[in-house]
């Protein structure tokens, strides 16, 4: 069996239904269970009451500061919510997702799925930080999906996966690296973006960030590419600093 | 469409799972649900307060005196439940089932499936009324799933029968560029590498920029984001080049 996808909450409301998650995680087979700021503080009684004995992923039940650091040694990592918005994710059913997540962990790629709170959802920057999005098929005439259902759907079709042994193929060679080493391209690269001007309007600076992200994203890079990538950035953005630096010196007649 | 499965719970204990399960099954277009015997008396508060506005089904919801009662007027039914006990029923997964049940209700068979209380479960009387066993994969170290749960991964896997439409595309929105526009961005890329001294050794240069394009490539960039790409290199290396051109002015002596 490969290691079963973890499952982050974001900023999930109710004890009952971090409990219920849980319950459900225990019964298809996943422990792995993060926790973004959870409105009312962790821990919870209301939680382990909720898990009907489910203990195990609650007691190791981790809480973040934010999406990125709760995904950060992840490699590949799916949202599941009802629109994929602006961003341009690729958006796959619970068994397709599934089958992708088998596959990964299959090659001993670190997995998870991320879930919004139950009242507001995924925000779209911490979308911006997934593989892909997947969308349960739910009846238009009525979304409102019971957190503790998204998981157990999912987390069903995660196992029948394993039932069926899936083959490990995720794809040939390195494996996608973590997010954190991905957060550093984008802040490395967003950086030099502010410094170069490239942000224009300032207010669209959120949606432009977030769009290059989910572009390149989608690429699933590995370490190295990752590090191949920041040398790229840095090649571009090199000559303007020390040509600037040179230009002060200058400016200064400090330099003979 | 075909006319949804009833869903038939019998001896239910608690009006908040009640509740959710008429909101899963809204979720998943079921509506026609039955009581048989629930153990608070009915109508309940809780049950409404915990559907989340899917009250229709709670609203319908007919009590019955017994499992034979309750299933009366359908003709294809099937138990869910964890062991098929000593019955010799066929045990089907929730696919087969949901499958099983969509080509009869195709034909205009009225179809159902039954589950027992949260506690007790079924009794052997009442499963032996029925056409199969539906048992949900369920990791045996962790048996203990939510009556709301069993539900909502049948009407789950319902609702895919019904959805012969194809799933959502792979991802929304704009198709990825042509190759003629990706390769305006790599040579347009690889122009201010091999400008910032990226290309290092030189003799490497060739496989340097075949594993980028490869790196680059796997996100199927659209139009779009071409564009955005171009503008990101632009804007990196900007600075560069008006800087420099500051300076050689400068060195010349025409600037006022």
């Amino acid at each position: 069996m490969s290691r079963a996808p973890a499952v982050i909450l974001d900023a999930p409301q109710m004890g009952e239904n971090i409990g219920a998650v849980a319950r459900v995680m225990a019964n298809f087979g996943l422990e792995d269970l993060r926790l973004v700021n959870p409105r009312d503080g962790w821990p919870q009684e209301r939680a382990w009451a909720a898990a009907s004995g489910a203990h195990w992923p609650l007691n190791a039940a981790p809480v973040h500061a934010s999406v990125a650091e709760a995904i950060g040694d992840l490699q590949l990592v799916f949202a599941a919510t009802a629109r994929p918005r602006e961003l341009a994710l690729p958006v796959l059913t619970p068994r397709q997702a599934a089958a992708e997540l088998a596959k990964a962990a299959a090659s001993g790629i670190a997995t998870g799925l991320l879930f919004g709170g139950e009242r507001a959802g995924l925000e779209t920057a911490d979308i911006a930080l997934c593989q892909a999005v997947v969308t349960i098929p739910i009846d238009p005439k009525f979304r409102s999906l019971n957190l503790a259902q998204a998981v157990a759907i999912n987390a069903y079709e995660w196992r029948l996966t394993q039932d069926e042994q899936a083959p490990p193929a995720f794809r040939p060679g390195a494996p996608p690296a973590s997010h954190e080493a991905l957060m550093g391209l984008y802040e490395h690269l967003e950086r030099e973006l502010e410094a170069g001007g490239f942000f224009h309007p300032p207010e669209k600076t959120a949606s432009m960030v977030q769009n290059l992200r989910a572009a390149l994203g989608r690429a699933a890079f590995t370490d190295q590419e990752v590090r191949t990538l920041r040398g790229v950035v840095t090649a571009l953005a090199r000559g303007r600093g020390k040509v600037l630096e040179k230009l002060a010196r200058r400016e200064k007649g400090d330099e003979a």
